[in-house]
């Protein structure tokens, strides 16, 4: 047995975490299990996981480090076998470019009235329609990091108005005053629970769009569906207090509502092993990971 | 009556042509008159339209400009009463941005496969999908002028793969080999009529989308029919041979295409009217207009 343990442990569901244990066989020197499989717990140095099963962090004594799957590591934190170590995350260009698409589809198809024109065609009715506004189109974009930049970039590069808001902005109700369209992608923390409420809601224009993508649980769906049900405003949601998303959930089949089962900006297997491997090395050489979590920030 | 005739006359769909009229009126010295109205035929100088009514351009003695309202002037060229006097096109950022997002939008749908969790939603199934792989998403953009070079710009932007295509490249199939989106923003010329073929169509790869916007009359469409029936291609058309599209047309209920009334880029009146007093300024000082067309290449 090396003097610290090396290997890596992949959790999470069976055809995703195959696929990264291959990316981090294929790309590092480490030796890599499946928490399926009948793995050496003293071997293990790091655990690779999005929502490790309950009670698995306790079978593992040598761990170094910690690893989420994708941008956000709620789920690890939440876990309250996690033990003192670093905290490492996924922050790739792939994953951005994933978000930038998923927001940009989900704003275009508003803009150009995508949900008119799908129902036309069911109809076999040719009719025009002015597209909604660019020029007074302005964009809210929850959150600053790599995700929310990477959006705003894009934005930016398309002519279509934006900024963004973060926890050291002013008041959320205030920034989304008048706005077309509110692109939630902080992270989950307490801080971030339901910040989307009533009145940040009521803050935002009539016929505004609201994109909720990244994590669940920051926007309040009870206030958002009086909105939808007013006709007041519309919405695409890829993420949702819980999830799978409840087949009773009103916004299934709501005529406002787009929704998508989390799968704006899902892990890359090469992008995962990337960095894991990469906050490997770095913590051999008893640095930070590359992405390292602050656990008071919760990101 | 002054030297040389300076009024505009604005022909076209009764409420399109009267805001161009009104932004001509709010921004230029010059008379505006509708084709509708009782107007002095000796005094029009200039023509602002996108098919003038037959026999309209025989009824104006001293025409010095004929002007679009978009990018394509295709008949005003096929009208055979078009004087020999210089003709003018809109070209403008509001134009090109439009249809940016238009192409984007189908594009993204497509990537991100739209279609397929829209479907998902009716049903109330939360089941996720690899997106389709940006990496090998290779876009060919037909044509290189300033709709294509802005579309070009934006896939850039985005980290899509794309490539132009104009006239001067070589065969169009040996450009479409394997590519994952065709996207047609010539303009309408003989030269271009058709010209995405049973054989180009063929070229492009498993999955492909196909993107026809601008000018209609580019797509073999009997050829494309039978790549969506064949369950090989997808679709996204904005522009047919016949428009509006005629009701028994198997596009409109096609499963693997979109149809749109022509909205990718729909004229802005503020543009139309700039790019016409500009024209007008230059054409008095001898000049030729802001964007003049060719009549040998048609465009």
């Amino acid at each position: 047995m090396p003097e610290e343990a090396n290997a890596i442990l992949v959790a999470g569901l069976p055809e995703e975490a195959a696929r990264i244990a291959s990316a981090l066989r294929a790309a590092g020197p480490y030796p890599v299990w499946l928490a399926e499989e009948d793995f050496p717990p003293e071997a293990i140095g790091c655990l690779v996981a999005y929502r490790p099963p309950p009670g698995l962090l306790a079978r593992l004594p040598r761990l170094r480090l910690v690893h989420g799957t994708g941008a956000g590591v709620d789920a690890l934190l939440a876990d309250p076998d996690l033990p003192p170590v670093p905290l490492g995350r996924v922050v790739a260009p792939e994953l951005s470019r994933m978000m930038v698409h998923h927001v940009l589809a989900a704003l275009l198809r508003h803009l150009r009235r995508g949900e008119t024109y799908a129902a036309q065609q069911r109809e076999r009715l040719w009719l025009r329609h002015p597209p909604r506004d660019v020029e007074a189109f302005r964009v809210v974009v929850l959150g600053t990091g790599a995700l929310g930049g990477a959006v705003l970039q894009a934005l930016s590069a398309l002519g279509i108005p934006a900024a963004g808001w973060n926890r050291r902005s002013g008041p959320l109700a205030e920034a989304l005053a008048g706005a077309m369209a509110a692109v939630v992608l902080l992270p989950a923390t307490p801080a971030t629970r339901g910040i989307l409420g009533r009145r940040e809601l009521a803050a935002l224009a009539d016929d505004a769009l609201v994109i909720a993508a990244g994590r669940g649980g920051q926007v309040d769906e009870e206030a958002l569906l009086a909105e939808l049900d007013a006709g007041r405003l519309s919405a695409a949601l890829d993420v949702f207090n819980e999830e799978p998303l409840p087949p009773a959930s009103p916004f299934w089949t709501h005529p406002r509502c787009v929704v998508t089962p989390h799968i704006a900006a899902a892990p890359d297997p090469a992008a995962v092993a990337r960095c894991v491997l990469e906050s490997m090395a770095r913590i051999a050489r008893g640095e930070p990971p590359l992405f390292p979590v602050d656990r008071a920030r919760g990101y």
